[in-house]
């Protein structure tokens, strides 16, 4: 690396091109581009970029492949595994500057918007023109757009609309060189060679840098209902995701499990939370939803849905939300989750997001919540967006300053590659799940990811150090 | 190249290997090895390989990467543009005795099945299971599912369940030097490093073997409805188009459209196909289908649907199927294009596979028209799935022998390349339609698909000229 004061030096020109909003230096850098929600410490980067236009990225990533400056791309900093912090030393760039929505095609069902765009931004355009852009998570108004693709989130209505990479049409791209790649196709079939912009999604920055993206647009759901209820078994859990499936076919939006500890540690403890269901006697608590077309119709096939999975037996206690508040009530229940770090519920604590057939869920919570308690006397609690595979796994050792990160992973992780499932379900590698990648993915698999980033990266240079190390 | 005599004596290992059956020369050759649907002329190759195992496909790149031997997978051999058809001098690796169903996850629905299974083999098994492959196109008999992942197949339902790709969890697939990537992953979410299986879906076998695939399955549609309708012009259409998209939402599952010539010139002339709608006075037949859940819900707000088009006056005729065989009926008028060759119909002609956005088609099919007309003396008639931005367009000159391919070919993808569509919406580039990628591809991408072939199969043996020619 070239010292310090001979890369400022490098900058000059860069902040002749970008002007003096688009390049912070030394105090002027804000704290919020320094690391992202992983918890990891501030990174010391030489500056952060701002650029207002694609030709701006150009020039950024042009001059940085010619000097050999590492860049790291940043979208809303929500990210929980470190990939958009920056590198010491090197620059972040972040699209902030380039947000906005530049189209909207009803009849393509298509929105194009810059890469910097906030997702919630994106979800009002798309309602006042009628129509619906599903992706949805917590962060929506924080998170971009441009983040979102580059880790391909995931969300809450995975189960029906798919993960980000299943909402994007097109990309503008910039390789690490600063070529432009203007893939900005809208249209839903097009096999016109190799589909260049999947590399792209996911990749946390490594390949290239988004700027422009054109959305899948679907139309509004016509009605919400959702419902509590609280079932005997595991098996009963898979039956009842089987009758939903059915019953409501794609009209089923959302299909949430939580562990009965989960309910009674967690949930029952969140000051403000109602439990509109008992657990007593159950194992678990599922909260079903679906997005109608039509409240009279949709509404009464969903009660009756209920009815049945109460008639036999299915669920032993239920509850169809009468009102849009009760339907908040009822996913507060799941997103109780945000607020475990209270000292009333959980406190300090260390959180997984996973991911496994379905089927094999109920027994590697088994086995994990036995393995964490004997080996490092941790305490965990089990829920998750169980129709996508997605499972989320809180742990946590009673009094503990600083909680056993690494232990827990071990274990967490170790059990996971056993089973055949993924360390990273839908919150991306960055740094902090590097070293548990290869329980997941074989040693061909890891060669032929080094070997992609080694033909589009050849110096390394782009978001180096994320998601693996080294060269093949 | 090496004389042919040398390249026999380097198949004498791999016949060892995979047994007379596996290894088949000269006479032995099965003519449909030779050439696929694309009408190309019978291909001259060394060999055909029939592995039986991943072992076996692994045994014969090795030996064709280290012997500089040419390879082409094969599937059903149905593509229309040459992708699968294999090089003189180089060997057809058919993947024809790697079939079968290998198992199915009823919980995850997932089906995990060789490379070689066929369509309709994989449709019928998770319908034994109450469950639902969607992919479907009329090769289904023949074509195969690893020749649908090699060029991301289409067909008639992608406006509710997407295209291949989508349909795709895991792949297991064998890189030209013979390293197997074991990727069967079975979650849906998952986001653990690079979703290397997207390289090599839509590459038509130019990147590597696909040798299993993990599938992804849905529930068993509980009804089906149909309509079909006729609009005063395209302005209607895309009303009908937006309200079918509101009113059944995720229930729609296809949505035709064919323009009046199609309709009288194609549809009404082909023997045994009943025109259930009168189209004088409009301008396109519709045909509408729904996947509903429940027959006397789902049924009932079809109908609804219809009466309020017809009273809004969006349609000038419609007629509901009443029956499955009103169904078959309906489509049979959409699926006359198969009989076009006939006599009596059109007689030779030329087809085109294309995509636009779904509010230029109109404008497109007429100057389309209007140039073939005017420039080389063309009738052509347009129909398509219109809700997925894609056309196919019928071209002949009465009575020419041969039919004028390139100069129908010249006009079409120019006008497609102007208005910024893709020369190829659904059937792959294979050599067909080589010359005219670029007309929808930029130099940029044009170098990256490049790139991205010298970095995964240096040596350009893994079924070399497809999609493009040469190194970057």
């Amino acid at each position: 690396m070239a010292p310090l004061a001979t890369k400022a030096d490098l900058l000059a020109e860069l902040r002749g091109v970008l002007g003096p909003a688009g390049c912070l230096q030394g105090a002027d850098m804000p704290a919020r581009n320094r690391t992202d929600w992983s918890f990891l410490p501030p990174a010391d980067p030489l500056a952060v970029l701002r650029p207002a236009s694609t030709s701006e990225v150009v020039a950024i990533l042009r001059h940085c492949h010619a000097q050999g400056i590492q860049v790291t791309p940043q979208g809303g900093m929500t990210g929980l595994c470190g990939g958009a912090r920056p590198l010491d030393g090197g620059v972040a760039l972040s699209l902030e500057r380039m947000s906005g929505v530049e189209a909207i095609d009803p009849h393509g069902m298509t929105m194009t918007v810059l890469a910097g765009t906030p997702l919630e931004t994106i979800q009002k355009a798309a309602a006042e023109q009628g129509l619906f852009f599903p992706l949805d998570l917590g962060a929506r108004g924080s998170c971009t757009i441009g983040g979102n693709i580059a880790t391909n989130a995931g969300g809450n209505r995975v189960i029906r609309y798919g993960m980000t990479r299943d909402l994007v049409l097109g990309l503008e791209v910039v390789l690490p060189d600063g070529t432009v790649l203007p893939m900005l196709n809208k249209m839903i079939k097009n096999n016109a060679g190799y589909d260049l912009k999947q590399l792209f999604i996911g990749a946390e920055g490594t390949l290239g840098v988004v700027t422009r993206a054109v959305l899948r647009l679907y139309p509004q759901p016509g009605c919400t209902s959702a419902a509590l209820c609280v079932a005997r078994d595991y098996d009963a859990v898979l039956a009842v995701l089987a009758a939903a499936r059915q019953r409501l076919g794609p009209l089923l939006s959302a299909f949430e499990v939580m562990w009965s500890d989960y309910w009674l540690q967690a949930t029952t403890r969140v000051p403000g939370v109602r439990a509109p269901v008992e657990i007593a006697g159950g194992s678990h608590a599922i909260l079903i939803e679906m997005q109608g077309l039509d409240h009279v119709i949709d509404g009464a096939r969903f009660e009756s849905l209920l009815e049945d999975l109460m008639e036999k037996d299915l669920v032993q206690d239920g509850a169809v939300a009468q009102s849009l508040g009760d339907i908040g009530a009822f996913w507060a229940t799941r997103d109780a989750a945000a607020e475990f770090a209270h000292p009333t519920v959980i406190g300090p604590h260390i959180s997984f997001d996973v991911g496994l057939p379905v089927s094999q869920m109920d027994a590697f919570a088994a086995r994990a919540k036995a393995a964490l308690a004997d080996q490092i006397g941790c305490q965990s609690v089990y829920y998750g967006h169980v129709g996508d595979g997605n499972l989320h796994v809180v742990a946590w050792r009673p009094g503990a300053d600083p909680q056993p990160l690494p232990e827990a992973s071990r274990i967490v992780y170790g059990i996971i590659g056993e089973m055949k499932g993924t360390v990273s379900a839908e919150h991306g590698i960055g740094t902090l799940k590097k070293p548990y990648l290869p329980l997941s993915r074989g040693p061909a698999e890891m060669d032929l990811m080094r070997h992609m980033k080694a033909a589009l990266d050849p110096q390394d240079l782009m978001n180096p150090t994320k998601i693996f190390d080294g060269s093949p």
